[in-house]
């Protein structure tokens, strides 16, 4: 039997941890299978079926340590998602390179275009590992009780809106920050993760699993206003009306906001790169509620490539993952099935558990937060939430240290009149 | 004589290490002058004129070194500027309770309100010492080197822009950046610092010292896509025609997006809190060059408050000048001032010197970007800025580490015509 020949490649947005799996894979690869060749997709689908391909068997492994340590797609990304056709080609030219190995690193797109190019090798009877390598700063894998590249960006949303609670706090208003997710809260609820205490923000939470309903959000802005003197939203650029149309689209399409409605790939309307929702939620707020000084921010592109906000649970959970996948697809599940999905679970003790799932059973699909993780008011998370979550923010999280300091009591001004007696 | 009373507070935009100036003026007037009091204000003048005050005498060390180590102003800010009637009224609660030393941590207003609260003091025959302390994440006070809190966002800043250039190499196309700075491009300018070789981005810088021209951007941004094949543009809120005129206040104006034309109580249109002019850009950019994926981001307050983001230069320093306020209040410039403005410098040696400037050298004057920091292009920084300001980032800073690896050649396609022959 010939060295084995792995092929990798990356789809889809970034993470901060997306070139730990590669690094995982590689590593992994060269201590089992000694001699094995590894090429590497540049940026993914796309750059294989156009035969760019580098050569990665010979990168020194302190190279990919560090490049591990770096955001974003290190052998670049692509939205492709490839159809039957498109799979065909990709299986064309994995054949010509004799690859016998072929692992994908991204979210459920990605694994279907792997149940795709799998099914395509077994109609051609050619014996082709086919292993995918979960990803996604959006935590909406089936199967998983959470996905690699979520936790830092996690960090990076609740550390976020841990600064920007304590701005509020100092020049107090009405800040809204929209967070990504089209489907999924997730992300936003991150937000929550590091509020230290009852009177901290944020003090709302809008997730796409609830119905967006304009005056109930304006009603529970007043709400927050009336109780802290001031409000601290989080919201996911995803968030929809009872129709089930984003509101961010609805925007688009009505007033060309957020540059128009442009679609990608899957048909979606574009929702990230334009802070036209934040605008729409501030202005509704200033008209609805005539309140003063309001601010929105979205987060955009920071949450999953800022350089410097890793969570190294996240990390060595994502080089797990990329590791597993190689061992996959070498010894298959003891069934000789050699294709799956990597799902990372926790076992009953709490470890971390990396079992192979079906293509079929994360392919397409989008897991949603759970009915027990959200608050029954509509606005705000479950303790629940912060029980399952928070652990996976990692080490050496900053705190948040709010001044205590006993009041000073008023001078009687000597221009107020003076107490008249009791019934004053 | 009795024990001086301090009373300090904190104005305008908070920093990540504003609370730093607090801590290091409390902590150096207990050694100074033991059994001294001090106060703090809640909201800085706006809290003092309505008697909102903290006694601080009594905060333990261990608790002032968190909070100092925590974003956001501790106290409370205000964006209220002081005419003289409202600096007669300061003074009045000054008297009320006995401050014999008054502390405003704060930018070029804060100077300037010390400046007319220490005429009015002096008119009235109070002894007053009156110091400020710089404060400002726009780098654009006159009489410093740099000004603390801008350093933190700075690291902020290039951290964000690193990141989302590896995004953006992930997934070409290109990407606006918008940054805070009204009239002072040097926080923009920071996107630059962690650029590592020629071909990472950002790719053009547009600061407000520079009068924005949408054709000559248009162009930039060509070039950038023809020579790298992507575009990262970092673009400061402020920008505006050689009329002076801010993009983003016109853009206000003519389709009342981001928040209709507030001003602020300078009269100022607001600029941060809404995405429209990123949104605006990347419009052009799509309309003007039929450039694919085009995305655009505003940091909004992301910037200042950040929770886990901090130079450790930049937190030494901020510290440094608040003890060196109360220095300055205790026992003037030598020449009995105590009154004026510590300035941030370095001497010749490069090491820090906090030097007292009169408070009219400051109030109310703002610096910008020097001409030997600005590239002769129109789209850059020059490399004088980097030595300049770089090792203000402070230590421990990530790095962005690139994947090299050599390219597969591609495999001759047996569906291709076999080679004819030389003249082929």
């Amino acid at each position: 039997m010939p060295a084995p020949c792995f092929l990798i490649a990356q789809g889809g947005g970034p993470t901060a941890v997306i070139n730990q799996s590669l690094a995982g894979a590689v590593l992994q690869a060269r201590a089992l299978a000694p001699g094995c060749r590894f090429l590497g997709a540049r940026h993914g689908v796309k750059g294989l079926v156009a035969g760019d391909l580098v050569d990665l068997g010979d990168v020194p492994a302190a190279v990919l340590d560090a490049v591990a340590a770096t955001p974003a797609a290190a052998l670049g990304s692509t939205r492709d998602k490839p159809d039957a056709a498109y799979c065909r080609r990709i299986l064309e030219r994995l054949r010509e390179h004799g690859v016998s190995h072929f692992l994908q690193i991204g979210g459920n797109d990605s694994s279907d275009t792997l149940r795709l190019v799998s099914e395509a090798a077994a109609d051609a009877g050619h014996a082709l590992a086919a292993v995918h390598v979960p990803k996604t700063i959006d935590n909406d894998l089936v199967g998983s009780h959470h996905t690699p590249g979520w936790p830092s960006a996690a960090r990076f949303v609740a550390q976020a809106f841990a600064g920007a609670d304590l701005d509020n706090a100092s020049l107090p208003g009405v800040y809204v920050g929209v967070v990504m997710g089209r489907h999924a809260g997730f992300l936003t609820a991150a937000s929550t993760l590091l509020r230290e205490d009852e009177a901290a923000g944020p003090h709302l939470v809008c997730v796409p699993e609830r119905p967006f309903e304009m005056a109930a959000f304006l009603d529970a802005v007043a709400a927050a206003l009336a109780r802290h003197g001031r409000c601290v939203a989080a919201v996911s650029e995803g968030i929809a009306g009872a129709d089930g149309v984003p509101i961010a689209a609805s925007l688009a399409a009505s007033t060309g906001a957020g540059g128009g409605a442009e679609r990608d790939a899957h048909g979606n309307v574009q929702l990230s790169g334009s802070g036209a929702l934040a605008d729409l939620l501030c202005e509704a707020i200033k008209r609805g509620l005539g309140a003063q000084r309001v601010r929105g921010d979205t987060f955009g592109y920071l949450q999953r490539s800022f350089l410097g906000c890793v969570s190294d649970v996240d990390a060595a959970e994502a080089r797990a993952a990329g590791a597993a996948a190689v061992r996959y697809a070498l010894d298959g599940d003891g069934h000789g099935a050699r294709r799956g999905s990597v799902a990372v679970q926790r076992d009953a003790a709490g470890a971390l558990a990396l079992p192979l799932l079906p293509l079929e059973a994360v392919a397409g699909r989008t897991r949603t937060m759970d009915a027990h993780h959200l608050d029954a008011g509509g606005f705000d998370v479950t303790p629940a939430f912060a029980a399952d979550f928070r652990p996976l923010l990692g080490s050496g999280l900053p705190r948040a240290v709010r001044l205590a300091a006993p009041g000073v009591p008023r001078v009687p001004r000597v221009t107020s009149p003076p107490a008249s007696g009791a019934n004053a």
